[in-house]
């Protein structure tokens, strides 16, 4: 394990590609002076991005060519098995050869999780990987998994995604036992579907900080620290959140600019507003993990931008310092003994 | 059928009773001279609302006692076979015997359901009723279903979620071909889970304005009318909404109480903050129709206050005068015929 994180970046990834990720990478090189980066894709152009930011190539900021692209609607089996020069593949190949300590792709998260599940390998216990993320809540942060990795998850992937879940969070976050809940309905007459009543009495037989079922506004108000679902569900609640935050956001421009005396009022308000912004700023949040293979890879936001993507570049800089993988590992072998007893 | 519609009340569901509910009949008494009003549940408790509101018992505004209440926690099987004479049977009861149109609750979800179901009894070719409610969009809204009536749903009770809810937007707003969206996940990886999967060709083949799959965010869009999906998704999805909505109106009032500045333009921004909380007031969208079944039933949100349950009334008069369960039922017909070939 090398001293100071290095971390691969896919410079090729994402909607926009090298415009964003390099200068996001200029921002972490100003920011932190422990951290080395690794530039993946076209030589060429992720030279003209450096040169266009008066960077310099050093042994904190090179460049590692790679010739091909994963598309953003590419099949993640064809990724696999076609572009074996990809930036993408490169980058992952980097932290598997050793020369690098975690890898960052705002690219295509098929060709990404099947192509990190092909070199990393999947930690021994763990069925199928998950995506988890952090979300903001009423009084600090949520983690949540899995976020679409996997659909109609069986009870035991759901357990073993709590498993990650809480490791992860306990590393990253310094805290002991963080508290994990199940999420689930709550309308009066159901106790949940047959996936979430399987993993029930597997989480309430673990040693894991066990709190129970949690509904979808649970992930918001601060009650629960690592939330456990099937991808499927997991997706859609991120994304009906992130829809309905739009929509606010939409109506407080529209009230905003409705006329001449509502345009001055904004302008006054500014300042809250801005500090407000600032707070529900989704971009804080970018870089997602996968979790359960044997090294780390930081998913970012497709459409993130350069502040956005710098933040998936944290992400992977903390899991690598909290040794995340290791942590899991460790974990791992107690926790499902003590389950299978 | 009665020539005005007649709504019967359960004055005694929700978490706080007689002094919400008497006090939004009140306001519908004033806001509309073709309705009647029938309060259900301890008489003396309602008479005594009356008294309070200074309003008149009167062929609109009249009492039906009923000696018993459905708890919020008591099992649906309970309720229904111990709770004969509860205000939620009492109220369902007058619908069935043709002396009211429709009832409304704010009482336990579950026992709502079953007795609606065993009282009324389901349409033919509906398996199990579902759901629906109507959320706010950027260009107007979006009907919903299903939001927790049932789980591990088959590709079949999709579809015919689909169906009613189809003819249900279609008859309240007055459009002819709703688009219908199935609610999938997005990660290019992956099509959905097997539930999703089965009931995609049922939809392609009918001859519903079936627009594809649709994700959590196109919910609040405005790209789609009626979404449908299963209720644990659903019911995970709209408390996942609820909850960081929460969340955005938490961080703005803490933003403008931070400090006496900051005060002091929250009251110079108040008339716009007041519109913009206005345009997301979930009051305005209290009221889920159990569709599916013979007669009308609204169910409004067990914490509603009194603006919010006078809108579930008003979805109760809509679906009286539109005819749902009417519409429902002649469309069903040649819907599942169509499907079935």
């Amino acid at each position: 394990m090398p001293e100071s994180p290095i971390i691969a970046i896919d410079a090729m990834g994402g909607d926009i590609g090298p415009e964003v990720t390099v200068a996001a990478a200029s921002r972490i090189i100003k920011q932190r002076n422990d951290v080395k980066l690794i530039l993946v894709g076209f030589e060429d152009r992720i030279k003209a991005e450096i040169v266009k930011l008066n960077l310099e190539i050093s042994d904190r900021l090179s460049i590692q060519h790679a010739s091909e692209v994963v598309d953003m609607d590419e099949a993640p089996a064809s990724a696999l098995r076609k572009k074996k020069d990809s930036s993408m593949r490169v980058a992952i190949n980097l932290v598997h050869e050793g020369k690098a300590s975690a890898a960052v792709s705002a690219g295509n998260t098929g060709a990404l999780m099947a192509t990190a599940k092909f070199v990393y390998k999947t930690l021994p216990g763990i069925d199928r990987p998950a995506i988890m993320t952090t979300l903001p809540n009423m009084k600090g942060h949520t983690h949540m998994l899995d976020l679409g990795a996997n659909v109609d998850s069986s009870a035991e992937s759901l357990f073993q995604f709590a498993v990650m879940g809480s490791v992860t969070a306990s590393a990253v976050d310094n805290v002991d036992n963080p508290r994990v809940g199940l999420l689930n309905v709550g309308a009066e007459s159901m106790k949940g579907n047959a996936q979430v009543k399987a993993a029930e009495p597997l989480l309430q037989n673990s040693n894991l900080n066990y709190i129970g079922f949690v509904e979808g506004d649970d992930i918001y108000n601060g009650s629960v620290d690592v939330v456990v679902c099937d991808g499927f569900v997991g997706n859609v609640s991120l994304k009906s959140a992130e829809g309905v935050a739009k929509m606010i956001g939409h109506f407080m421009k529209v009230e905003f600019k409705r006329n001449l005396f509502t345009k001055l009022i904004g302008l006054i308000a500014l300042p809250v507003l801005k500090s407000f912004k600032k707070r529900v700023d989704h971009r804080r949040y970018n870089g997602a993990s996968l979790l359960g293979l044997k090294q780390i890879v930081i998913k970012s936001h497709g459409g993130a931008d350069e502040y956005a993507f710098s933040k998936a570049i944290d992400v992977a800089i903390l899991e690598v310092e909290k040794r995340v993988p290791q942590c899991i590992e460790s974990h791992l072998g107690v926790l499902l003994e003590k389950n299978r007893r």
